[in-house]
């Protein structure tokens, strides 16, 4: 049994890096970033660049994401099979309860949108999918969390930032919420991540019964909560019943 | 300077594998496929595994892409320079055309779809970024071709595979029909790809006057083409007019 391949350990960094940070960067601060030498970080760009996962910008000489990328990670949402089991639902869902819907997994200290409806209104909203929630300021994460199928560690790793003066920014006070979450069964957040806005998710469990997702709504405050910014009783209903629906047909024994 | 990293290069060739197989692959259909020792295979799918660009099924044991794609390709729209200035016109081509509209850039002997916005009607539509059209069967992909964005060679590579009866899948019909292209400015598609619909696009030139990517409506055939099967005149004129506009966004000094 062999090790991990090392210079392809280091190319995924390298992707990541240049997902994440500013949109493009040249080789001294991809190799700087990473504690690479230079020859070395080079030689890997080059390789990233000839199979088209990295463009280099022809006047600045910068590097930024290639183009294929964008047909692997399309693709991998067709054989992603929590989010084909809950095509239906969600749109059944969004349907029901006039709210925009959307599908978590978890990803490195994150949430990854794998699916989303948008509200059944004519207003402008953009597509969230392959885009990454924090856990601690999400109702999608805090399901994710409460079950285990992302750990508190990744969550705390990644640091608790303060989005609003809501956001559970104290591990005991995210710990306090996450046992009220495995109480209900559901997992609620009050404008914890942008002001004005809230959500509500309920957990997706696979075959065997583990929690491998999170389905959840999310809308304008004043929608989504009531006056006392509870949860709506009538969302908090249809939300456990999709995730109970999506749950059973990906073959969990209890939902 | 050193060549390209041989576990780089075949980790891409592993992924691009299972984006365009069948859903999911076992260790020995991934080494034979790739001309691999099953160790080596399993040494890079390990190691992809591990940076969450593929995950293992965990009933049968087989492959298929991973979770962190997603998030690499939808970052790579958010630093697509083609994109980023086409989506007001793309937007306001829809409005005012009535129908649904395209972006594609070369990727690898096929035409990728960078963004789509759907005919502006009630209908179902399913999004087509991500996805891969063929060059020589789509409009966007004659417009690449008759401009030199993507190479003859790269589309006869592929083999010129008939989608329906009226596809051109003779080397010297197509070569005749790019001509026409660079003549008029523009490609046409009728019923090549599927029938009943039919496609028209126009060449976006970038910072130095080379076509970098094209921009096209496509729909159904009846509206989209008039009763002699040429593209509707006031449709031709609308997307040369978004293409030049993008054109403009883009730096290029004619246009």
């Amino acid at each position: 049994m062999t090790g991990p391949v090392q210079s392809i350990e280091r190319a995924a960094a390298i992707l990541r890096l240049l997902a994440g940070g500013p949109r493009r960067l040249g080789l001294g601060e991809v190799a700087a970033s990473l504690g690479l030498a230079k020859g070395t970080a080079h030689g890997i760009l080059r390789t990233l660049q000839h199979v088209d996962f990295v463009e280099q910008d022809a006047t600045t000489g910068k590097y930024q994401l290639g183009a294929a990328l964008l047909h692997l990670g399309t693709s991998y949402l067709d054989v992603n099979e929590l989010r084909s089991r809950s095509l239906n639902w969600a749109d059944a869902l969004a349907a029901r309860s006039g709210e925009a819907v959307r599908l978590g997994t978890p990803l490195e200290g994150s949430v990854l949108i794998v699916h989303h409806v948008f509200r059944p209104d004519d207003t402008f909203q953009t597509l969230d999918v392959g885009s990454l929630l924090p856990l601690h300021a999400s109702s999608l994460g805090k399901v994710l969390l409460a079950y285990g199928a992302a750990t508190v560690d990744s969550a705390l790793e990644s640091g608790l930032e303060a989005y609003t003066r809501h956001t559970l920014v104290d591990p005991k006070q995210l710990a306090r919420a996450l046992a009220e979450v495995r109480e209900f069964g559901w997992a609620a957040e009050n404008q914890e991540m942008s002001m004005g806005e809230a959500g509500l998710a309920a957990p997706i469990r696979g075959h065997g019964g583990l929690v491998v997702g999170a389905v959840g709504l999310s809308g304008p405050v004043e929608r989504i909560c009531d006056s006392q910014g509870q949860p709506r009783p009538n969302l908090i209903t249809l939300i456990r019943e999709a995730s109970r629906a999506i749950s059973r047909d990906l073959g969990a024994a209890r939902w």
